[in-house]
C-alpha cells in the first residue's frame, strides 16, 4: 500500500465529515502490513465535541493496541500539537500527511523525535481546507484554539 | 479557589475511575473565576477507549469554548505528550499538577512555551499511582505507549 493509497482513506473520511457539516479533516491508522486498523474524522461540529480531531478519532477507532511502533498514521492535514502529542506519546512510527500549506502543526517536532514523516502536498487536501477556511474562518480558528 | 481545592476535584475523578476498575488519573478544567467547566478521568478500561485520558475527558466535558487562555487544567499526574499537546494547541493558560514522581510528561515543555505550571507533589496522588502501577504494570505501560 502506497502513502497515496493510505491518504485516499483519510480523504474519504474528510469528505464524509464535510458532508455531515463538519470540519473536513480525516485520518486513518494502518498496521505495518497495510491493514486498516481504524479511520475517523474531526467531529467538533457533529458531536459538539472539541476533543475529536481526525487523528484522535482514527486512534480511538483502532481500539486498544499493545504497540504502535510499526503503525502509520495518515492524515489529510499536518497534525496539530494535540495530535502530534498523541503520535509521540504512543510511539506511532510514521505519519503520512496530505498537506501542510493551510496549517502547519508539529510534524517537524515529530521528525526531530524520530517519527518518519511523509508530506505529500496533495492538491485535493489543499483545496478542501482552503475552501473550508474561506467559508468558515471562525469555526476553523476555534478548532485550532486561535 | 486554591490549586489544592482544584486538585481535590481531579483526585475525586481519579478515585471514581479507580472504583470503576480503571486507571486512576483525573482532571478538571476551570475558568479563571474558579468555575468548574468540566471534569473527567481516564477511561481506557471502562470504555475500552485508548483516546480518553483524564485531561482529554475533562476537556471534552467542558464542551466547546471559544478561548482557553484564562482556563486552568488541573490533573492528578504530569500530563503525557498527548495531553501536553492538547494544552499547547488550545492555549490553555495554566496547568496544576498533582505529582510528577511516578510519571513525568511534557510539563517542562509547556513551561518553556509559556504555560504556567504548578506542581503540587501531592502525597495522595503519588500513593494512588504507586499502588496502581505496582498492581497493574502492563495496563499502565499500555496507557503511556511503552
Amino acid at each position: 500500500m502506497t502513502p497515496q493509497d493510505m491518504l485516499d482513506v483519510a480523504v474519504a473520511e474528510a469528505r464524509k465529515g464535510l458532508s455531515e457539516g463538519g470540519i473536513p479533516i480525516g485520518a486513518a491508522l494502518f498496521g505495518a502490513d497495510g491493514v486498516l486498523l481504524g479511520s475517523g474524522h474531526n467531529r467538533r461540529v457533529q458531536n459538539d465535541d472539541p476533543s475529536v480531531h481526525g487523528e484522535t478519532d482514527a486512534f480511538r477507532a483502532a481500539g486498544r493496541q499493545r504497540n504502535y511502533r510499526s503503525t502509520i498514521m495518515v492524515t489529510t492535514l499536518s497534525p496539530c500539537w494535540y495530535c502530534s502529542g498523541l503520535v509521540r506519546q504512543f510511539n506511532i512510527g510514521a505519519v503520512v500527511i496530505g498537506e501542510a500549506r493551510t496549517f502547519s502543526g508539529g510534524h517537524d517536532w515529530l521528525a526531530e523525535n524520530g517519527v518518519s514523516i511523509t508530506l505529500l502536498d496533495d492538491e485535493r487536501c489543499v483545496q478542501m481546507m482552503t475552501d473550508f477556511i474561506g467559508a468558515y474562518p471562525e469555526l476553523w480558528a476555534e478548532d485550532i484554539g486561535e
